[in-house]
């Protein structure tokens, strides 16, 4: 750090130096965060000093967090919902991992000098799974996917043992968007008096707002826990995602004692916490309401629909038919294509594992003319 | 959720109702937090969309983000530092601690099947370690305190056996602003051939711009990692934390396989992460430099030198005499004073937990006139 200051005026011509090597979203079609929407920003603004982190000294802030909660409880059907803003769908599965191996064990369920507790999850689980399995030191045990990459509920079922504190299952999976069987799910999970954690991370604001019925929530009695992430698809301001608990009974076994607050335990991952997301994810959401997401979602999943209708015009195919606003494009060496794309054309596209295809994820700050014009420059790679 | 949004004027009503139950900062005197700098807000409104999560797309944020690092490698002595921007304390404290431990496990030091790995921290340690020690399945063991509120190197040193991955002190201990005798422990921790991680989340925006001359970074060869806080005496917005290790060996050890992405590996704890902290923390850093965060630091020092100079004047002594500005005042029933402090007066303290004391933290949103205002009540609540 320099002795001396520098002006305004020169960290600011800096910044916007910087923020010209930021890829503008309007070249992304890989990432599932977007521009927030500006009543969110505004919101975020107002309350930029808050921090939910000791939420006695911020209760209004606090409140509407708690009415966060309550309108993610009655749009996912549970009226007993327990919860919090987390910085994302990472932190948000690790404490719903955490909760369900802490419940187990202070059940006495396991001995945890002796034995290594499992979670079963379906393949395309986010690799923030493998992040848990290090982090909680924890065997993550992966289910095989069938031809539509849903998690096969034979093969699920077929993992579980002794040691087995849960499972997870995937409502919108980042690298295809698909949906589990999650109703089959909830009722192994019940049969084994097993937790079962959903991943919603992306679909959480995509599912409730299309046509198609998928049950995903805890309108499925063995559903305990769900992770959604604002950020995404909820046009809110970074780091605002939700952890949900049926009830209460499992942040009871997230607690620790925490002197010096204004509370006396504290449940969450983080310490300070933002409370300027928490104004921003509230704001957004009873601004759009259930109409104005729906809108959000359908132009979403218009616009995937044409994208898929132009490729297969090209000989392209997606590995499954889109489910939401996610596609994975059978090309030929999708690697090369995708780098082909980035270095000559400017487009940031990423790649599926298994199979390996190209993957894309068409946001609210993308538009007809941005897709026709990277199917044109797509056209033209694969050509070349 | 409703099924149709409110108006954009509805909502800051209700936000602005919120605020208003989120207490002043001018009345809370128990926050290690506190309103950021102007510049730093600007700055994060300018990155409200950035993603660290996926940096290979935002690489202008990026680059702040290495000259962070660099810029703080430089006031705590490390040519070689390495690191990234976490979400605060908390966040720092557990990937430096899962990094001991993956380190030592991944180097067969322990076998994990057999053994539960142990970490030495001082009993004065932030909370945030009890949250380590379930999350990451390890025994943390806590060395008592000298009369001053130093961790004892003596039973620091008796703590450690076969199963001990690491050792940790602290810079700026959040209830009594102590800072532990580094330069011992990390002899200690040489001698050992033990990691040795500073938990400077508060004092490490405090002790590089006081004249005392404390011993606690990288220029003492046995630390390995750093966690300091640019959301708290930093003067950034939420969530500013950061991570610094010596070198890049450490960070290896947190890595795990990340599809989709434009990286390949991932070391953090979230996945998504706020670039708008990022340019925040950039921002006011080069802003103030070292000259400007001396005054900032220097005017809270003499805050609290008056607030204790006043104090004692009512007969009160401060627990140990203040090393940054954080204050632990022996009083009279501390709890039942902390309550109507806050009931009948405004204003928000907190308490120590051994000896029980009324702990203050003399943030920069104090001013002497509310020091003044605060001493008065203190003055008419012990006689009341």
């Amino acid at each position: 750090m320099k002795q001396t200051g520098v002006s305004e005026e020169e960290i600011f011509y800096l910044l916007s130096d910087a923020k010209k090597r930021d890829f503008s979203y309007q070249r992304v079609l890989s990432s599932m965060c977007t521009y927030p929407h500006e009543v969110a920003v505004r919101a975020h603004m107002q309350f930029i000093e808050s921090n939910m982190g000791d939420f006695g000294l911020f209760r209004g802030t606090h409140d509407l967090e708690k009415q966060i909660i309550l309108m993610l409880g009655d749009i996912y059907h549970c009226g007993s919902v327990e919860g919090y803003l987390t910085t994302g769908g990472t932190e948000s599965n690790i404490q719903a991992v955490r909760a369900m191996r802490n419940f187990s064990r202070d059940r006495g369920n396991y001995d945890s000098s002796e034995v290594r507790p499992n979670i079963v999850v379906p393949a395309s689980a986010h690799f923030s799974f493998d992040k848990i399995a290090d982090i909680l030191d924890m065997e993550v045990k992966k289910a095989d996917l069938d031809h539509e990459m849903k998690v096969s509920v034979d093969s699920m079922q077929s993992l579980i043992d002794e040691n087995t504190v849960g499972l997870v299952a995937i409502a919108g999976s980042t690298e295809f968007g698909q949906v589990d069987p999650i109703e089959e799910i909830s009722q192994i999970a019940l049969s084994h008096s097993l937790p079962l954690h959903i991943d919603a991370a992306f679909g959480g604001f995509v599912l409730p707002f299309i046509s198609a019925n998928h049950k995903f929530d805890f309108s499925l009695p063995g559903v305990t826990s769900m992770a959604v992430d604002p950020h995404k698809m909820g046009l809110s301001t970074i780091p605002s995602g939700v952890l949900l608990f049926r009830d209460f009974e499992y942040i009871n076994h997230l607690r620790v004692h925490a002197p010096y607050l204004t509370v006396d335990t504290q449940y969450t991952l983080t310490g300070t916490r933002s409370g300027a997301a928490v104004a921003a994810t509230y704001a957004v959401m009873k601004f759009l309401g259930v109409e104005g997401y729906s809108k959000v979602v359908e132009r979403c999943m218009d616009l995937t629909g044409h994208l898929v209708e132009r490729v297969k015009g090209l000989g392209i195919r997606p590995v499954i038919d889109p489910v939401m606003n996610v596609v994975a494009l059978e090309v030929p060496h999708p690697t090369t294509l995708r780098t082909k794309l980035s270095s000559e054309y400017d487009w940031h596209v990423s790649i599926t594992q298994d199979p390996k295809a190209l993957r894309l994820v068409i946001m609210p700050h993308l538009d007809i003319g941005t897709i026709d014009m990277f199917i044109n420059d797509l056209e033209k790679a694969l050509r070349s």
